[in-house]
């Protein structure tokens, strides 16, 4: 398998965590963000979105939507699982990943961050103001669900890491990348930081890639 | 099952479309977005996001995040199923939903529209371009995707309805009530209007909910 991807893109980030959880192998390509390389012919031939990641399977299927991409994973390997075996249980998780993949980190992301300076002339300060606005909501939101929860364990969900905990640890990356102020959150801390002494973990963070600048 | 949803919720939306394309039978509760009432305490207790929708199962569970509801509708009332059996088109099918569900809806949806007129300031027509801005780069996308596959049939997948199409229709709902040009997508008009002659597609409508305004 090939990932198509980016060392600091969240979503990438996420397949790299998953991939290393089922031990799978792949072939890292890196897709400069900076540089625009999203928008190349090459890349939107396999992401018609300009997007990263894109998984390209053995038999040489591009996969896109980096949630989508776990959950065929999570099919195709399903041992150790992503998600639980019950329904609700699976609900909770799939929930658990959606509050960040689809309130937190789509309002954070480059092209927005792009928009926020270029369209609208905003400033360095307006745009931090924004950035960390979006993680607070979602942090306090997503905390609350964590300590209230008789299902939260070690991780998000029981004594396994899996879909939520992979989407977690890459918004607490971001997080403090951009010095928001993360002393509120308590469970959520205190699963990523778990989740950190994992291998799989460990290699898939951005420093470790070999397109790290 | 009881479903807190708000009549122009999109998100609310698709699982009206999962529940009726399902044929299941479910109790409609109104949290007024425009009220502030999603910020209730009632609503935050079953809610910690403070949005809709939420579905109310029969057993008590109270399950967040539309896409996970709908997975979750799928999983524990299989027929008719919303995703197809092989695990490289349910990626296919799950990418095109998220597509919609973590890169249009997020930006466009209403917090964020009064963050941009309210802290930021922007005016109307500024707000407007914003909106038409991420429909038109998330559609350009999808469009693509769906007119370049064989896969695409009738709907976004084959030629029954599924998670990409209850999650289309809603966008697009959205896209003509903010003005947005949708001439460039001819292959998204045709299956969003092929929905649309299903009952399913058409009881879920925000103006055939009771508390249409």
């Amino acid at each position: 398998m090939k990932l198509y991807g980016y060392f600091r893109s969240s979503a990438a980030y996420r397949v790299r965590i998953a991939l290393n959880l089922k031990g799978l192998d792949y072939e890292r390509v890196a897709v400069d963000l900076v540089n625009g390389e999203q928008r190349s012919g090459d890349n939107l031939a396999r992401n018609p979105q300009g997007l990263v990641p894109t998984l390209e399977t053995d038999d040489g299927a591009r996969l896109t939507q980096s949630l989508a991409i776990c959950e065929y994973l999570d099919e195709r390997y399903p041992d150790p699982p992503l998600l639980p075996s019950d329904a609700e249980a699976r609900a909770r998780v799939r929930a658990l990943a959606q509050l960040i993949a689809c309130e937190i980190h789509p309002l954070d992301n480059l092209k927005v961050l792009k928009y926020l300076t270029g369209e609208l002339g905003l400033d360095e300060a307006a745009k931090l103001t924004w950035y960390r606005h979006w993680i607070a909501e979602g942090f306090d939101a997503l905390e609350m669900s964590l300590a209230d929860s008789p299902a939260t364990g070690a991780f998000c969900h029981g004594d396994a890491p899996g879909l939520a905990d992979l989407c977690l640890v890459p918004q607490v990356f971001n997080a403090k990348r951009f010095e928001c102020d993360l002393s509120g959150y308590p469970t959520l801390r205190r699963i990523a930081e778990r989740c950190e002494t994992l291998e799989a973990f460990q290699r898939a963070r951005p420093e470790h890639q070999p397109d790290a600048t």
